[in-house]
């Protein structure tokens, strides 16, 4: 192996293992042996465990920054539950390791690991605003789009401590608490209704916005 | 003055300065001359600035903490509304040193500030269900309000990069907010709703939920 494949692998092999258990439970005896190597080779690679850990948190980042990458197609709600699927599908994976990251981990407080969450943060925030087809969003619905990812971001935690709601409704629910934190902000806020109200007229009566709003009704009769 | 006196004395010091700057950029140095005492006194009444950290953090989590206690008398709305002009007053009175805390300041990934910060929140969420009347939570309700406590955390954070919208209305919007999720949850989950609808008989018209119904009717129309 060259010296970039190597450290790819050892990248792999620590994700792997800080999915099932915390970084902090994890050693890099562990990880030479899984990979294969001698604890000496690891360290020929990454001088310590925190710059293996920083590598392994850059992929993650890199992952899950990617899976909010969606074609801009089709009703907007659809869309966020894709991407919804695909963030829990990271969250489900990663458990420990995502847990530990977000919950102080061997690295957080690193200035690496604190910009890698929030290169992550900026990626949702970017990408949600192109969806929504805005380049200057007004203060309000800025705050609204930030605070969402970090409704997100709770959620799952939350979630990955017992698993006692199926992750299927969590993702459903993210997509409608979204509408619905919209919904308070632009009944505030003049401007932020006003962007928003052309996005809703493509929205299907199948769609997870007009399931809510149907919900919503029925629960209020 | 007496040990704890002194103790606290400096503790006071270190608040107001940190409410002016990180606590990153507070040396012990000025901490001492702010308290009209040496440096060398400074180290004896705590050996070094993690530990003054740490017992400013304490005293803070404390008052903030306080600031969740509301009795229980009247509308829902009207409680949540005081609470968040609390938390409001707090964050507003604590600006770096909150935000230091929250993005990870010199005692993060202590275990330490990380206790404190989960008992603000735990004692948060104590408060939320004891005005709720509900002891045993349905998983979802329980994922609600523990992530709507994240939202507001993040909502001021959020706010205090800039202070763009005025404080008043993230105060009611929080409420709405609040009340936005729990509409959400209880959509989708019986249980969650049969527990709120009593609740809300005890609404009155010009309280802050009535005012998101009335908003949001106008903003459909």
């Amino acid at each position: 192996m060259t010296v970039e494949e190597r450290r790819q692998q050892l990248i792999g092999v620590a994700l792997e293992l800080f999915a099932r258990r915390s970084p902090d439970e994890v050693s890099i005896d562990e990880i030479a042996s899984a990979a294969g190597i001698s604890r000496p080779l690891v360290y020929h690679y990454f001088p310590g465990k925190l710059s293996l850990y920083e590598a392994a948190l850059k992929r993650a980042a890199e992952d899950l920054a990617d899976r909010f990458r969606e074609p801009h197609e089709g009703p907007l709600g659809a869309r966020l539950l894709r991407v919804m699927r695909r963030y829990f599908d990271f969250v489900d994976d990663h458990g420990p390791g995502f847990s530990a990251l977000m919950r102080g981990g061997p690295a957080v407080g690193s200035s690496t690991a604190n910009a890698l969450i929030d290169s992550v943060r900026q990626a949702a925030y970017v990408q949600i605003l192109s969806h929504l087809r805005i380049e200057e969003p007004p203060a309000r619905l800025e705050l609204v789009v930030r605070s969402w990812i970090s409704l997100a971001e709770s959620t799952a935690l939350l979630w990955l401590d017992g698993r006692r709601v199926p992750r299927a409704e969590l993702e459903v629910q993210l997509v409608q608490d979204f509408a619905a934190l919209v919904a308070v902000a632009a009944a505030h806020d003049g401007p932020t209704a006003a962007l928003l109200k052309p996005l809703l007229r493509d929205e299907p009566g199948d769609g997870p916005f007009a399931d809510l709003v149907t919900r919503l009704v029925s629960l209020a009769a």
